[in-house]
């Protein structure tokens, strides 16, 4: 059967960009993006996107230019996933909580063309604009208005800059525009920056192939209905928020937005809109369940957290509140959790603590993502799976970046032996389920004794008093306890 | 970026086959199979099909072989749609009911090394044998017996052929048997014939990325949850079950496993198992709904329905005894069904014909299937989307056939212009929902005029006397009619 090779029917380029079209189809006239008082259906964010797009493209982006974005969850976060990449550009998050500094390293880094920026994050914009070199070109601005909120007057421009608003390139685009469709699936789409702290920002490019594969994965894995209401806890500025953008449209659900994670105005809109599903990081689970508003939720809402293991106690606060905590594990690299802590139906007659310690584990790779091992970092050798033998994890599947950006070094020291090398230290229990215990580079070394500063974190708050808790190293004439700061 | 090339991590094979092992590792201990008095775990059902595949490979099977299955819905069958590409053989289910010429053609065009025949087709296939010309070496073949029937013994073999017993390869087997992976995703994995009927048997060649394309989007389409169950009324000789095979692997779902489609056999496993899910051609509908046994669900039954419209009176039965019925539209070619006709909320307020109506159309490409497009079939000009224009179906997809076995010239007259050419005919609505008025060779030509046997059909299920209906053609001296007839 050599004879018989892919052609063009069969090998169209995975990307997860189709689903949009395929929402306005079929749920035009439903609700895509819920924002205070401003509601739009798929049809309207199917338009608006593709308007989007077309306006890049006649201000002259091109397909590989990079495009970056520096805005909270409010609508136009949402839309540019889909805008910047159907223009054939290349999209940026940038975390808005990063300094001047850091992100003018960013913007020179990726060499951005552009810069969506949220009108409240302007300021810092400007000034990391304002460290630019004389001779670098800056990149034009286009400002993120919001009609809901009072909007100060934009401060006058300290640099040289084009400048337009984002509502005004939505006006003059064209809904008929064809977006740019990649030659390969293959093709960068995305480039996430995972670590701007440092001199060397890690630059994570993610194909369509990537986002495609994490995209349906996470819908699979977490059983996501058709019409799912989602709320937008996690920022989008974090590996895309998951793939969820996407995802919504790939079921017709409904994105809840909202500029700033609060819980009485989670709890709220929990309410008013019947969110069913919502991510976000385990402090999101604690501040919830912290907040005098919590109360018994009226209906269950599905809430996918990672990046920490979720402290027990957090847990069943949670529970007890109608959430129903799934926990899943992944980098930037991978864009997003491509392990899940799949819940076993035995497991609901186990005692509370027993339950809390096995959602405290990573899981299994999600359906689509191909493997995952723990090996020797030294010798890449696969360690014995018995929850004993403590190793560095390494994933393998399609939604692994290709690589970092400007970086070849640091891609192959990451990418070995056909693994990516995730920096993470864990085991692998008898029953296959990973457990990752701490970054290989936040393990306290104390006495000789490699120490997890996450497994003390999660004894610290078995204790009712404790609300955070962050361990650290320090330095012991005896001991010599050394390790390096979490970034 | 273009430095940044697909890298091993990122880059393995996309295949099905995986969600085995992740199942037996989630759902080990929870039911894979239920048939009659047998019920196998995840755990089990990897294990067996690891040892199937096993000792395919010690008894000479080699990667790319063909590799034959005649059966019913057994766990056997189920068994081996993992365990014959899981050593690297090709897929081949065969037809049941075909008959021992149609089956001999088919065994010599597809080589086929190996033939695992149930019991009942024995004589069929040792028929079929003796058909083979003197030279022709024949295929080994492996006896699939039932322990839950009463099991004739086999009759004297009239042809000589090698012979074993499916449990005996279970016992000899290796459960540790490292599986066969695919060297690329685009290795061809299932060789399914269309059409027996001819002289030229269609042989539909599938890779690895076609059928975990289909697997994942129609998980996706149909929003399959978690642990399912579901009743194998549609042959896993029809399109490999429409995917669901591993399908269920993926959602550690229970397949209710039964030998003959009959309706008392159903309802008496929808109530013992609490079926939730299940699949069939129309026929399947109009026999549960037309049975004396036909009372109302205690829980709602989802059925996906495809292969052609469900006609309006056996909608409205199916519904009102409980079952929610999906239609969707696919051939062998597209590895199952690749559009569904996605439900609209306020469709629910139309009347009980308009909702029938809606229902019947083919619908809008699945989640993670490219497009589809009705065109000039002589042009290849796209028509006018407006329920009126009719045009061939065209589609393009990650599911598509790699072409037809041995025959260059069939794959390249349906692969043109970048899409599949799908012989069948009909309009896109204003709104973008397909609906297939026939198979081109269908259309009854008369006077002139086309005229859609599928259509005059569907008026007649109107009539409550009528229970199934096929429309042909007859010549008329005056009008001149003529159509080939359906195969």
């Amino acid at each position: 059967m050599e004879e018989l090779k892919p052609m063009p029917p069969s090998s169209c380029p995975l990307t997860p960009l189709g689903f949009l079209e395929r929402a306005a189809t079929v749920y035009g006239d439903c609700p895509s993006i819920v924002y205070n008082n401003t509601t739009y259906t798929w049809s309207e964010t199917h338009r608006r996107c593709l308007k989007v797009a077309s306006s890049l493209s006649s201000i002259g982006i091109k397909p590989g230019h990079v495009v970056s974005v520096v805005a909270p969850n409010v609508p136009a976060m949402y839309e540019l996933q889909f805008a910047v990449p159907m223009s054939g550009a290349i999209l940026n998050n940038i975390n808005t909580r990063l300094d001047a500094r850091t992100i003018s390293t960013l913007l020179r880094h990726g060499e951005s063309k552009l810069v969506f920026v949220d009108y409240l994050s302007l300021d810092v914009i400007l000034e990391a604009l304002s460290l630019f070199p004389p001779e670098t070109p800056c990149p034009t601005l286009v400002l993120i208005t919001d009609d809901e909120e009072e909007a100060p007057p934009p401060p006058p421009l300290s640099v040289s800059v084009d400048f337009c608003t984002y509502e005004s390139m939505v006006d003059k685009g064209d809904p008929e525009f064809k977006w740019v469709q990649p030659q390969s699936e293959w093709d960068p789409m995305v480039l996430n920056y995972t670590s701007g702290t440092t001199s060397a920002p890690k630059g994570v490019v993610l194909s369509h192939r990537a986002t495609f594969t994490m995209t349906i994965g996470s819908l699979i894995d977490w059983s996501l209905p058709k019409q799912a209401v989602y709320l937008w806890a996690l920022p989008i500025f974090h590996a895309n928020g998951w793939s969820y953008p996407w995802g919504m449209a790939a079921v017709g659900g409904t994105s809840i937005c909202l500029r700033r994670v609060e819980a009485p105005t989670i709890y709220s809109l929990i309410k008013m809109h019947g969110v069913t599903h919502m991510c976000g990081a385990p402090v999101v689970l604690n501040m919830l369940t912290n907040s005098p508003m919590a109360e018994r939720l009226q209906n269950p809402v599905q809430i996918l957290t990672a990046g920490a293991p979720p402290p027990s106690t957090v847990l069943f606060r949670a529970e007890s509140l109608g959430f129903v905590v799934s926990h899943g594990y992944g980098l930037t690299e991978t864009a997003g959790p491509v392990t899940s802590c799949v819940w076993k139906r035995k497991w609901n007659t186990f005692p509370a603590t027993v339950r809390a310690r096995l959602k405290s584990r990573q899981g299994v790779p999600i359906v689509g993502f191909t493997e995952m091992d723990i090996v020797d970092p030294n010798t890449g050798k696969s360690l014995e799976r018995d929850g004993v033998s403590l190793g560095e994890v390494v994933l393998r599947g399609g939604s692994i970046m290709l690589g970092y950006f400007k970086d070849p070094s640091g891609t192959s020291k990451c990418m070995k032996d056909g693994w990516f090398y995730t920096g993470d230290v864990g085991v692998i229990h008898s029953d296959g389920y990973l457990e990752v215990k701490d970054r290989s580079k936040d393990v306290i070394i104390s006495g000789g004794e490699n120490i997890s500063s996450v497994e003390i974190e999660s004894v610290l708050y078995t204790h009712p008093a404790v609300n955070e808790a962050a361990v650290v190293a320090r330095p012991d004439e005896f001991l010599g306890a050394s390790h390096h700061v979490r970034s």
